[in-house]
């Protein structure tokens, strides 16, 4: 079976373009993964998220162990199987997911003990019980087990999270052993304080994995103190390893993540912003529901050429989403991941060029000048 | 431009198998229409509609006046374009649901004045209005106005309901006009007294129709009185022109009625069971919320060739469903058309090859067997 790895093809700046190869397909980077939480892609089926030119998905270890069961799946065949995917699929691990939705959560040295949020029923998540689920899932590339804090947080508290995080990754990485063809990422943690960043990528580091990353952001610190972390935070990590920037983002958020080194990013936005009626395109956000739309014989973006943009008008868009039409989230949906991976690809292309600065100056011009006028 | 037409290619007893001709493309017969209530058929995009084999869609006049609004629609380059379905649409005349889902109805000679069930604002649906309503979402096959009881009624309400309506066939007769490529169809009243039903007729026939409706049944009546009506209600309209039996059915309705000389039919039942986790299949209904399917990993059924049963389990399917996710909608629905579709091709070729009866025994006996043994 071919072996996991990661090929840099250029670099503009600090932007990176490369592919990763797995034995279920290549990985273009970077790559925006979209959120697959319980089996799916809400609103979408894989082939149509794979029309928009997704390589690979991104599944929740939290919620599949709890429905329908990480051993079921396993059963069934594995989660590619199951959900009819089978291109690569990165799990998390259940860590950030567990302390933000799970209820009366206990966290020791070993893991985490919870009650479900759906049936109340009682599990436990350790380093050791992750790397299973992850493998009984069947994922392509597994995270190791983690725990962070939503910020701000003082940094005791994120300094303790983080150093038991790492002694978790170093479980992790013993609990996942060697498996041809699957990866296992290490999850740098500690905040915005760049000293505890910068142990927590040598501890990693140490412990060697097959890709990196950045943990602990998108939770509450802002765009400005995100980018702040990621002007150094990427340089902490070896060159030749994938990297990972977890939840994110809105589009300027992958953009300046991009053009600080991240390779790889996830976030529900794109899915949960088309089900309430939020599209974005590349003049910005687009409130679908909002009255100007009703009789505007426009599509939302003259120039995508997604089946939404393509096949229907504004006021169509407006009307189904008013009228609660389960189309006004498909559409939605599939514009919005369509959009999402248009970004990528135009990323890859001009960092391969070398012409990335003219190419984000062209992207924020736009947004600048906001949504079409109403009809 | 092309005239709507009909062309009658073989029959096996009473059942017949044939072809509507419309400017928008065939319609071959017996055809199913799916229901696209309001310019969308439920968790389907039109392409996987017709995909399903699908010529025609039913638009409900009564939800579209209100949301989006007729003219709205007609300014937007019709109900077509609106909703990218470039095939032939059926809209019904309002008459119906009006009566069914609105609010303070009063019903007069002149015609219907009501509340809109979503806004409270006020509306009037005569002949005329219909007609004209119709002709603004630019339907290809246009319904008479007409109102009818639920089943069991008295004798005196049914007859001066059929008469009223048959005063409004020809009303809307005169309001239609002449509309080349457009097809104005009048509607069969009077439950299920057999003189009333044949007072209609005559009336219907004498004013003159492109096709003719069997409305006023699927009320509440049940199956074996539906089917008495039917042995002898087809035969009161003319053969040369099409036949549609509205608002049935489930699928051995279905059968029953096309044995019975209908071409055509409508319901939203496949599409309304689909979003509530009920599957139809050759052998039956199928409840995927039931526990049994959690661990099955056979598709809904062997030999189905739609998209979910190519792809996914029943496990899958139940997983979907508990979770709320809206892929068990949009695969059940599409499973549910598309078996739907595949009764209608069978019952077509059978009924070409005069070999109707085989066919129908083979249908009744499959599922006579019922669904499949949990694994």
């Amino acid at each position: 079976m071919p072996r996991f790895g990661f090929t840099l093809h250029a670099t503009d700046g600090t932007a990176r373009t490369g592919t990763i190869a797995t034995p279920r397909g290549e990985i273009r980077t970077p790559a925006f993964m979209p959120v697959g939480t319980a089996a799916t892609v809400k609103g979408m089926l894989p082939e149509s998220v794979r029309a928009t030119g997704a390589d690979i998905l991104l599944g929740n270890t939290y919620h599949l162990m709890l429905r329908p069961g990480a051993e079921r799946i396993e059963r069934l065949g594995g989660l590619h199987r199951f959900m009819n995917w089978e291109r690569p699929i990165l799990t998390d691990s259940g860590g950030f997911q567990v302390m933000s939705l799970a209820d009366l959560r206990k966290l020791t040295e070993e893991g985490v003990t919870f009650r479900s949020h759906i049936d109340g029923s009682r599990h436990t998540l350790t380093p050791e019980r992750s790397m299973e689920i992850q493998r009984a899932l069947g994922s392509d590339i597994v995270m190791a087990f983690d725990e962070c804090p939503a910020l701000p947080a003082d940094r005791d508290r994120i300094a303790g999270s983080m150093r038991l995080s790492m002694r978790w990754a170093r479980r992790s990485r013993d609990a996942f052993g060697d498996r041809p063809g699957h990866a296992l990422f290490g999850i740098v943690q500690g905040g915005l304080e760049r000293d505890l960043r910068t142990d927590s990528a040598e501890a990693l580091r140490e412990i060697g994995f097959d890709g990196y990353a950045i943990g602990g952001l998108a939770v509450g610190e802002g765009q400005a103190a995100m980018f702040d972390c990621l002007d150094y935070a990427p340089g902490l990590l070896p060159q030749d390893r994938p990297r990972y920037l977890m939840g994110v983002g809105k589009p300027d958020d992958i953009v300046g993540a991009v053009a600080r080194g991240v390779d790889m990013m996830d976030c529900v936005l794109p899915s949960r912003s088309g089900r309430t009626g939020q599209a974005w395109t590349r003049r910005g956000q687009v409130n679908i529901k909002n009255a100007r739309h009703a009789d505007d014989p426009r599509p939302l973006d003259e120039d995508c050429t997604c089946p939404a943009c393509r096949g229907y008008s504004r006021a169509y868009l407006h009307h189904v989403f008013r009228a609660g039409e389960m189309i006004s989230g498909m559409l939605l949906t599939w514009h919005n991941l369509h959009y999402y991976q248009q970004i990528m690809a135009g990323m890859r292309e001009a960092i391969a060029a070398g012409r990335f600065d003219e190419w984000q100056a062209a992207f924020h011009a736009l947004r600048a000048e906001g949504d079409i006028d109403p009809v």
